[in-house]
């Protein structure tokens, strides 16, 4: 079975979107799919940028809130800007990585409705206790496992796996063979790619 | 009729793909398209970059040559890069404001399959001479109205006007009600939105 590798930050508006779409759209292709959070923080201070791209460039902001919300409101999905923006999404990414499976996506639905669906804030325990309770997951067990020394290590090697790879941005499709596809409107090309790479190894 | 603006740049690598495959695009939803020439220089130095930010972000760039690499790929057209890169636009834009109609976007498409199908320079007379001739143009007549100060002053202004209607990189679709859809990727939803404008106000 081909497999591709779905890169996202939860403090990036175009995850939002795209953590809700891609599990369906990969099942359609036969595409297994593996979750990474990761933190784009390290990446956009190696471009000089202190703050969200769309906070230092305000026209660009301008146009992603408008575009962001023509593509909510087409996929039917409710939109509300948290304050502040970028939320903190270092302790989210900690949990999210010693999750498994459906746990870890489920999670990462979860914190991204609440976050840009609601408008609330996920950077503390007790928004995302709420979160993991929700997901049958026992949130001080998570929260231990989330800040142990090993586990911070991880999210680190993750992200220096991410610019490695030539991730610039979330969210991304990684595919098998190393192509990447940046943006919540390139997963079905990213996917369709991934499937392909899958029937090219299999003959 | 519904109809929408093109706007694009002569330097942009996704206005490449993008001119070639709009005219069809807009054809299919009986859209009108108004083809808009602009500069992304005067944008850009606003944000603080002096030159394409595929090039003052490295790993933007390795990006989005790979990506347009495939773009083109999938599409069967050549692409070869332009050294250096970016090529001087200003002359090419100016000499496309002073066409109309299918003239304009006749020579627009020759000098983007110049650039960055042969790879050749676009940003002298001798090279845009050879293109104005094949669209039966004459060159130099056409380089005259495009030198004249009142040309040089139509196309400062069309560079504010894209600014000012939230342009922030090329190629945008934008639509009568005014809505910006920005890149390669977002020609068809662009061109959906303008199509279903002139429904609303028809109706």
């Amino acid at each position: 079975m081909a497999s591709a590798e779905f890169w996202y930050e939860f403090a990036s508006t175009y995850s939002y979107p795209a953590a809700l779409r891609v599990a369906a759209l990969a099942d359609q292709r036969g595409v297994s799919l593996i979750w990474r959070p990761f933190l784009l923080g390290p990446i956009f201070m190696a471009q000089g940028w202190r703050d969200s791209p769309f906070n230092v460039y305000p026209a660009k902001g301008r146009y992603m809130w408008r575009d962001l919300e023509r593509t909510c409101g087409a996929m039917g999905v409710p939109l509300k800007r948290p304050e502040p923006f970028p939320q903190p999404s270092l302790l989210a990414a900690r949990v999210a990585l010693t999750l498994e499976g459906d746990e870890r996506s489920d999670f990462s639905r979860r914190v991204f409705l609440a976050e840009f669906g609601q408008g609330l804030p996920i950077g503390d325990r007790a928004s995302l206790g709420a979160l993991l309770a929700a997901c049958g997951v026992d949130p001080t067990e998570a929260f231990d496992r989330a800040e142990s020394a090993a586990n911070k290590a991880l999210l680190k090697a993750e992200c220096a796996r991410a610019a490695e790879i030539g991730v610039v941005g979330a969210p991304c499709v990684v595919t098998e063979d190393g192509e990447v596809f940046w943006g919540n409107d390139r997963l079905e090309q990213g996917l369709d790619w991934a499937a392909g790479a899958g029937l090219r190894r299999n003959s």
